[in-house]
């Protein structure tokens, strides 16, 4: 399907949690459907690190189908005929709404002068966008992954803006190991001689390198051994035996080598410091005084978190903790971890329970 | 304690699994105690990627202590007034023994003209130090990790050399998951412009940044994620509020970017795409038809398995399977879990069960 592609240029500056203001921000957004009279039917989908707006629409650089299109669409887990469906590019990425590779007001990119943002300095963008549609109440939010945080960041922060929230593979704080890895990404693309402080877009390489070991990084954390034993084992790749030498001779080589190669070609680098320290940052307790409950206090919204058992990135003890913060809240949630060997990935891929649970909470 | 330093120069060239020949090889290592008149009280220890031959004395570079001075020396564990305890630099490694840093025939570094090895060479290695020392029959050979495929190579390899096999938190394959994180390391190295396809002897710059990475890669998965949220949560470094910066706010930051940084003061890059290339070429069940247990066929050794509940690295499944195998083919063995909260590091670092194992095994 095609989607409507816009960008919304905020007339108001952007207050930022780290203080000062980002002005003039733009947020690019696709949307689905059609927006009811009453703007009662508007669901809201927050993608992930490395996500984007095009939920169920090719992709303007790879071509590739939408990341969501087997949940968003006509007669899909989420109608499109029945709901007006928006995403939008999260601030500081990289597809159209302003990040690091934005012109500054002196007219050259930002670089490494963008401000450091949070995962609620994204969702106050994303409210300034639900202002901007005149839509004063979503009938979902709906994430996985970094989008589960700015639903959950929503629903804590603007609690009147949703009915329901469902947060998917997720966590309400990133834990040691996850800041770990993020900043072995860091290091990589900081590491790499072509990043230049920041300063590479008018430079002719960029630092694809060490952002592509940085991609093969997080992509292990993508997938459980599990997935990776069954997709790859030890099976050689385009080859009988061992080179001995240090080409991709295991599948799994080259799989990571083609997944690191292949997201430089449409992800900027400092987008991805800027995003993976927004992630890093994210502790929505310690935001409402040191106690998760308190973040949902009063909320009238209902609440669905679901995890994955194969998920060793935010592994259902994460769910579970939010589930038990809204349970002492008080909130109507419900909560399943499902089975499914893919790891993290799990929610982007075939998982039919998934649609089967998404469906039933949206509706 | 001072070890005894010595180099053995190999005089029969050693053959390598992928075809040709070593010549000239030299193996570094250390002694400590006394090999008794008949030999039959010698120790081998074989160290781990990144180890060395400095068990129980101070490391030459570092000065810091040795790796396993809390388990070998006088009235320790591995008793020094009891056992001659050898452990040589591996083959392939940067400490002493032949490696890529070393100078090949033409008088020039071997950088990447040096072969490409695998565990079972490096076992050949300590094999000839053992005829090079007189040694017929080990007392016992024991390893972690690494060493630990070095401990299982021996004895499936030549199994009349040791009476006792000891192998700590290892396994008999590399898995998909340990593969990809190695590829990533080697990715790490290689994407660094100071590497030069391993030429780099010769340069004022080594490349430094990318093994810097790849050790926190490595680092990450040596650690259970209990550990580092035990040891760093979410804590700051150094500073109250986060900065809003891309410095190491967090404490996992700091401390992933002194073990990156520290760490290539004291190794080589080159060595550590070779040692990371044998361990996932490692398969032992391969090497012998595709069936483990053949590679223990008619065994008389007595085997030892100990594995770590909260190593995600080489998981209790990875001993079991060789446990499994052994059995069949009807070896003696034991096998214990023991509860540690470290991770796969759990093997160097204070965990009284273990030196109550060895102890007990050994003797």
């Amino acid at each position: 399907m095609a989607g409507a592609s816009q960008v919304l240029q905020l007339t108001d500056p952007l207050p930022l949690d780290g203080g000062g203001e980002l002005h003039g921000a733009e947020i690019a957004f696709e949307t689905y459907g059609t927006l009811a009279g009453d703007g009662s039917n508007a669901i809201l989908l927050c993608h992930a690190l490395t996500g984007d707006q095009y939920v169920a629409s090719p992709h303007p650089v790879t071509g590739k189908p939408g990341w969501w299109e087997r949940m968003v669409g006509p007669g899909k887990p989420i109608d499109t005929d029945r709901y007006f469906v928006i995403c939008a590019n999260v601030v500081g990425s990289c597809m159209g709404s302003t990040g690091p590779a934005s012109e500054a007001p002196d007219g050259k990119p930002y670089a490494m002068r963008f401000p450091v943002i949070t995962i609620r300095d994204m969702v106050r963008g994303l409210v300034a966008l639900l202002d901007g549609l005149g839509i004063d109440k979503l009938h979902a939010v709906v994430g996985g992954s970094m989008g589960g945080m700015q639903a959950l960041s929503l629903a804590a922060n603007w609690p009147d803006r949703a009915e329901r929230v469902l947060v998917i593979a997720s966590t309400s704080r990133h834990s040691a190991q996850n800041i770990a890895f993020h900043e072995l990404g860091r290091q990589a693309v900081m590491a790499d001689p072509n990043w230049h402080q920041g300063d590479y877009y008018a430079q002719e390489s960029q630092p694809d390198s060490g952002l592509a070991v940085a991609r093969m990084a997080a992509h292990i954390t993508y997938l459980s051994e599990e997935a990776l034993t069954g997709k790859f084992g030890r099976n050689l790749q385009d080859r009988d035996t061992k080179s001995f030498g240090f080409d991709a001779d295991f599948q799994v080589e080259s799989y990571l080598r083609y997944q690191g190669s292949g997201f430089t070609r449409r992800f900027d680098a400092n987008s991805y410091l800027y995003i993976t320290r927004a992630m890093d940052y994210f502790d929505l307790a310690e935001e409402h005084g040191g106690k998760l409950a308190n973040a949902f206090a009063g909320t009238e919204a209902r609440f669905c978190l679901v995890s994955f058992d194969s998920d060793w990135l935010y592994p259902t003890a994460e769910s579970r903790h939010v589930v038990h913060a809204l349970n002492a809240a008080g909130a109507a949630v419900s909560f399943v971890e499902l089975s499914a060997p893919h790891g993290h990935d799990s929610f982007l891929l075939d998982v039919p329970a998934l649609d089967r649970v998404v469906k039933g909470f949206i509706e």
